[in-house]
């Protein structure tokens, strides 16, 4: 029963657009570097949206630029539109993520377009990234469940994933954007999925842990047959819609929980560990990873046994 | 699918035991109040250990006075030998739990016994309270992995709680002491039990959630038919194997995925939450809790909205 599973590890991008803490390019560039050292081989790093939208991720050329070279590594970059397309191109990225909701009010308020709009979008960029040989994914908004609309209707879900797969997108990251997700949820949205069709390794889950169900969100889509899971080293990023509450499913939990089931994900998570506890030192504060703050506290622990002994 | 599930609150008694800070009885009776209020019916108030070893508890009489009257709710104390006991049947309370480890050199380390002689003192001490017309359960710790041993013998797991159910006791809670648990331990352990002849009703889990992986064992208990499930208000007591880490599963995190899929509870998860917030203000810290700090979050965006508004 043991899989060889693979991370899709968002901290750079979709962690650090989400702290209101600056880090310089060269801080980014370490906290890269380290994932990869610890065996993450999809990272990604930055996004070409508008600098004066996400200033903590204005210096995305820069830092690819200084990203390790001849590694087994994918490294991402979200695209909003066009425009980011042609920059991601000029950068030499070499796979890029782009997105849309699937709740009609969701997608208005984030990005001022109708759902229709967003999908044609997405179907050009999506058509521009293949036509370069680019690696893409679609990442959909509000799959388990919308702060405006409630439940998304399934059906939905699976169309709009269906047209993004058929426009040519590698994977679709099916995201819980506020962490609305449960268990069942999950079970109705993947069941409805796959019965249309999508082929499940097309297929990513990103999870979100704002009320503590992103791991058991995880187990029912691994027992569904889905083998590529998004996370956020320590659960840098936080939720969006309730600062102070968590966002982003912490990368250790999910590695320490897939290694403990037995399954394979490449990476070495004490590794990746030293790396959560690097970005929370960068950033100067606590992170709620809770393999994270174990973490923390057996490395303080080691730290009083050496001093005293 | 839906089913009603039982919630056995410990925050009085295994969460506060493991803060530092010294909660007035006065403030534990109204934290129990609240509880009870927000629709709990199996409360662990407090325990009769020796107050020098708990000074937390050390008003385990005090407050079972002053506990509401006339509820629904059945109020549990922790009894850990003879002596324990005697001071439960002078307080009136009507349930108590006793406790003994699966791994030798846990229960070693913890009650200075070795597994045959706390067997054979909880065997006593069951059989006085059924005697008596109580309830009792019989806590098991580290089922689920022991911070010393490791792994710990589902087998051994499996003779242990026989010989309590055999005994006398209404319910064996298992206990993942120190969070070590994933799906796939649970699965094993609840496998062995179940071929063993335990009955499902008589099973408890008791999760932790230092590594995160709390909801998720959860989750894997639920398919496997257990329906009692033992978690603290806001994920108080931490982890005493490693402070600063999280220790408790926290009780609105599995009411909320509760509800979420569907099953009953019988608890008002928002009454619960400002029970959680009640004692975050009470203790003077923040709690670790997922939802709890997702509500803290939701709370103070209504007030920042109010004060502007």
């Amino acid at each position: 029963m043991a899989e060889t599973l693979t991370i899709h590890e968002v901290g750079p991008r979709d962690g650090l657009q989400n702290e209101s803490a600056l880090v310089s390019t060269e801080d980014k560039a370490e906290f890269v570097s380290r994932l990869v050292e610890a065996g993450c081989t999809q990272v990604e790093v930055s996004s070409f949206v508008r600098p004066r939208w996400v200033p903590q991720l204005a210096d995305a050329e820069d830092l690819i630029r200084l990203l390790p070279r001849g590694t087994d590594c994918t490294f991402w970059a979200l695209v909003p539109n066009r425009r980011g397309m042609d920059r991601a191109l000029e950068s030499g990225i070499g796979a890029v993520a782009t997105f849309m909701s699937t709740s009609e009010t969701h997608n208005e308020k984030n990005v001022n377009r109708t759902l229709r709009e967003s999908l044609s979008a997405l179907r050009e960029v999506i058509a521009t990234a293949k036509a370069e040989g680019l690696l893409v994914r679609a990442y959909l908004s509000t799959v388990f469940g919308c702060p405006f609309e409630g439940e998304v209707d399934p059906a939905q879900v699976a169309d709009l994933a269906g047209d993004l797969v058929a426009a040519g997108a590698d994977h679709i990251s099916l995201g819980d954007t506020t962490g609305m997700g449960d268990p069942s949820g999950v079970e109705k949205v993947l069941s409805t999925l796959v019965d249309a069709g999508l082929p499940l390794d097309s297929l990513a889950m990103h999870m979100h842990d704002t009320r503590g169900t992103a791991l058991a969100n995880v187990l029912t889509g691994l027992r569904f047959g889905v083998r590529r899971f998004d996370a956020s080293v320590a659960g840098l990023g936080g939720c969006p819609y309730a600062p102070g509450a968590s966002g982003n499913l912490a990368t250790e939990d999910l590695v320490h929980m897939l290694h403990a089931m037995g399954h394979d994900t490449g990476i070495d998570l004490d590794s990746l560990s030293d790396t959560g506890a690097f970005m929370a030192r960068t950033l100067g504060k606590e992170l709620p990873g809770r393999y994270h703050r174990y973490h923390l506290a057996q490395r303080a622990r080691a730290e009083r046994e050496r001093s005293v002994g």
